[in-house]
């Protein structure tokens, strides 16, 4: 396939611009729609089309591709709103990270921009303002796929240094493929927390009609503002309409649908809370505020793996890292046949912690023999911590510990409530 | 450590038998129950008693320990019951595989044993015999996580054998930890099945308070006699009450729980129907049963592994095999410094199919430009597969398409009930 050398050539000789409706033939299908700008995220031989029914299409541009002008759009100004600081009101600061809810939506044309000042906020979710001052800036634009130890680092130190200049809390927008892991990852990078940190993110990108971003985001500031929680959170949708959003705790949430609204759901506890009618209801025992400073704790060793048991895992599947946090079937087993491998990489040093594929649940290597033989070969059993959480802790562990034993003393240990009491939830 | 040299006459000494309420005294600690029998799961070293709260405990006895007889216990006689042929009724086949429901418990000890032969299953469930007549015998005898594709081919024959030679239905015990796998291989392994094919479990196991095994294999037994279903199901606890089991999809169920009784859940679209007073109601569509001969399709490529991704991952950590599954974030994502390597991969043949960490919900590559190179590089969007499932499927498919181009197809195709319609559930 032949590619365009200009897609905005292209468009210039149509004289089409960013809002006009368009026709787009391409090997024999019709797509019609309003063209939106090009998007940081999108690739450059892509345009963009918001179909009639509200859904973006990305289409690839050769030069086969048949692009007409149906009608130009009315121009309409954005409006900007100042933003005035007022001092009886408390400040929050807003950690941009690339998500989609850090977006703001251009209403001439329906696009999606990342927002990069609170400027653009106001005009996205201008709710907020009159909730708290809001300060803003971008750490990073990534997708969340690309998020990794270096951005929580970066993230951990942002977050220290908002609360400590005095915000009342912090929300940080992010997409949410990874929010679990960050999540997970500050509530260990974090201490003496003087204000809320809450994570936010949208499943629906702002300008689909269904998009969760706007409540979200207030429903984040609103934490961020009026509670004295002293945790990482995650806020987002707690159900498929839009009555209330949910207050999870950072190191008990996880991804749990790929596209669902209510996606994200507590683990093997129940959610802090939630937000509903523009109130904070706080039903469950929490970590409140210091009085600080929040200390900054940046240590992590990145050397560490996720095993997915399964019957077709081999032996030579299992990499040498300093950590390993295992996907066991039930309540934390492997094919014996696999145990040697895993003995073999304990006596070289690696640290291995069982979780297990269930998701739900308390891992407990005392019912079978198979357990037991994990459990004797030094395997440490995870108690009911997320795999995903568990990773994020053994890098911080192995930071901390001075050798296997304060290592598995940490990871037995409840930190920052990813460890359930097991007297509530064991089964 | 000092290990005893043997256990049994360390009772025998103490005048202790099956069924004795002893005190055992190890390290300080002091516990008091039943004895019961050497289950054939358990190692060497240990004797399980049974605690007054009804549950087991296993203890590694050495020199050490001090175990006193507190009292005898009163014999009963294990009632024998005969089972009669009732050529009015038809018949089910039992196939036993080593899992907790397969096992009879002893109700003098409370113990559990394996059950071998239909006079087992009359002694530990005789309220199957009242459904149909029981055909039983035992295809082997392991722990669900030392199930693997050997096993599952053993079995497709087993059942194909079993409902050729005249069979209503079959249920097959299995562990808990792989049932999922399981259902998921005899779905792809067997074609034209003349009559259900059941595979139950139980979560806890017999000898508890709690016990699951006896009503889910009535349940299963139910569903294989009174049912025209032609496909390969799961039977288990609805809820954690008693109330009901349900019928799920081999290709749709998981557990997604350690330990609750109702662990097993279909993802991503309705159970069939459930078994409630003695009584199977079918809410959803299923494949009638045909009128045979059923067809063992016996070829399965074992080379296809499971890659989780995370933050962590490494391009070294993703195996070089025939086939991969990767359980990637969101809608189907892996950080995109990983994509040259599963490009390598691919290049040199590996078949690399995306199914998503949500677990939860449909992969959509279409969405971001990440998922989009994803599928430039050959990557196979796998629809709203289960993982596990997806990991069977493409064992068998790698076996059946001659390249590339047809293992693809038969991947994006519906075989067995594994990818739901898009119209139905794609959000």
């Amino acid at each position: 396939m032949k590619k365009t050398k200009n897609i905005e050539d292209k468009l210039k000789e149509s004289g089409i611009e960013n809002g006009d409706t368009i026709r787009v033939e391409k090997q024999g299908e019709i797509y019609e729609g309003v063209l939106i700008p090009h998007h940081i995220f999108s690739d450059k031989d892509i345009i963009t089309i918001k179909l009639k029914n509200g859904y973006n299409i990305g289409l690839e541009i050769d030069d086969e591709t048949d692009i007409k002008l149906i009608h130009k759009s009315k121009k309409k100004e954005r409006k900007e709103r100042k933003t005035f600081f007022n001092p009886d009101k408390p400040t929050v600061s807003i950690i941009g990270t690339g998500g989609t809810i850090a977006c703001y939506v251009d209403y001439r044309t329906g696009a999606v921009h990342p927002a990069t000042s609170a400027e653009d906020l106001a005009f996205s979710v201008p709710e907020i303002f009159n909730i708290s001052n809001i300060k803003a800036h971008v750490a990073f634009q990534l997708f969340s796929e690309d998020i990794a130890p270096a951005q929580w680092l970066q993230l951990a130190e942002a977050v220290a240094k908002e609360l400590n200049q005095g915000s009342h809390g912090v929300v940080i927008p992010h997409g949410t493929d990874t929010l679990g892991y960050t999540s997970a990852a500050l509530s260990f990078l974090l201490r003496d927390l003087t204000g809320p940190v809450v994570l936010v993110g949208a499943q629906r990108s702002s300008d689909r009609p269904s998009t969760d971003a706007a409540l979200n985001l207030q429903a984040a500031v609103q934490v961020a503002t009026t509670t004295d929680i002293g945790e990482v959170v995650v806020v987002m949708h707690g159900e498929s309409s839009d009555n209330y959003t949910l207050i999870h705790r950072g190191t008990k949430v996880r991804k749990n649908h790929t596209s669902r609204r209510d996606a994200f759901k507590t683990i093997n506890d129940k959610p802090l809370g939630r937000v509903e009618n523009n109130e904070v209801i706080i039903t469950e025992p929490y970590r409140k505020k210091s009085k600080g400073p929040v200390i900054l704790d940046d240590k992590l060793d990145e050397d560490v793996g996720i095993v997915y048991s399964s019957p077709s895992l081999r032996a030579e599947d299992i990499p040498d890292r300093r950590g390993l946090i295992l996907m066991g079937t039930g309540l934390g087993h492997v094919p014996n046949r696999l145990i040697p491998r895993l003995e073999e990489l304990i006596k070289k040093g690696t640290i291995i912690v069982m979780t297990s594929q269930c998701i739900n649940g308390r891992v407990n290597l005392n019912v079978y023999s198979t357990g037991r033989d994990l459990l004797r070969i030094g395997v440490i059993p995870g108690e009911d911590m997320l795999p995903e959480t568990a990773c994020v802790k053994l890098m911080w562990a192995l930071a901390h510990g001075e050798n296997k034993d304060e290592v598995e003393k940490l990871m037995l240990t409840n930190i920052a409530g990813e460890i359930s009491p097991r007297s509530r939830w064991n089964c």
